[in-house]
């Protein structure tokens, strides 16, 4: 099987990241809470007169680089490789690439290993990408194909109330997703 | 239809920044001539003891940034659009992938505007990507799918061995493959 799988918010801690960058710099500017959020775009989340400080902080040098992992995930896409199946970390850089590009890179050789560098696909329509099955957060996946893939949802908040896909998370994934054949 | 055309040496003149690059560095250091190259990878083509300094030159900070244009392919890829084809840039980077990943990026959106950058597809299996064409100069494209595209060989003279092929140019392309339906 070949399985994609998305790298912000799902390997890859991009609201962790972010909560934790805003608090810092701004500890008196109120944001909703992760776990409460309801949208998927940050910006639609916060007041309009952040938006432009939202962008400042994740198109911001290191910002990237930085992000923390989601627990398990590591472990969840290692175990598929040993499990023979085809993996690879399907991801839609900023329109502001200048560091998001490199660093997405950076980040999968530092956290995930060398190897996984021929693995990552960096591109804005997914539904371009071939594959078994696409693990991304995002709720509704649009382009100009018709995937071959089937969506699972990898849960977050924002996305609950899609309620006609499978949804995991890093600890149950392998019953949800039927890896063993 | 969908388009997937190849960045390096089909929009982009790889060979010609290299050798340029080449002959300025190492004016009394002969190499094989372009149009004599009878192999897809330089270092295939050339002494051994001249791989490193060739590893040197392509991965060097703004190597691919400043690669000149091939003639007539940014007017191809804009006819196709004209044409209401969906057009993709599927390229692999190095696996140095320090300058290269993000200078493609600023390759593309220099040469051939902004609005290309959500155009452009990296990775390292190009029979990941869905398509009805791939227009490459690589003789054979392995990967672990199997692709719904027709390779179409972008002519080079390293490809000239491969028979069973449609080949194309910028200046004969739109009577190699049916872009007008």
């Amino acid at each position: 099987m070949i399985i994609l799988v998305d790298l912000d918010d799902v390997l890859a801690d991009f609201d962790g990241g972010f909560y934790a960058e805003w608090k810092r710099k701004y500890p008196d500017k109120y944001i909703v809470p992760p776990d409460k959020r309801t949208k998927f775009y940050l910006k639609e989340e916060m007041p309009s007169e952040y938006g432009s400080l939202i962008t400042e902080i994740i198109i911001s040098k290191g910002f990237i680089k930085s992000l923390p992992e989601i627990p398990n995930a590591k472990e969840a896409i290692y175990r598929m490789r040993e499990l023979k199946h085809e993996v690879f970390i399907c991801t839609s850089p900023f329109r502001n690439y200048k560091y998001c590009v490199s660093e997405k890179y950076e980040w999968v050789e530092e956290h995930l290993g060398k190897e996984w560098i021929e693995r990552l696909i960096l591109t804005s329509d997914k539904t371009l990408i071939s594959g078994n099955y696409l693990i991304d957060d995002k709720p509704e996946i649009t382009g100009c194909a018709k995937p071959n893939w089937e969506h699972i949802l990898f849960d977050r908040s924002y996305n609950r109330y899609i309620t006609n896909k499978k949804r995991l998370t890093w600890d149950n994934w392998d019953k949800v997703i039927n890896v063993t054949g």
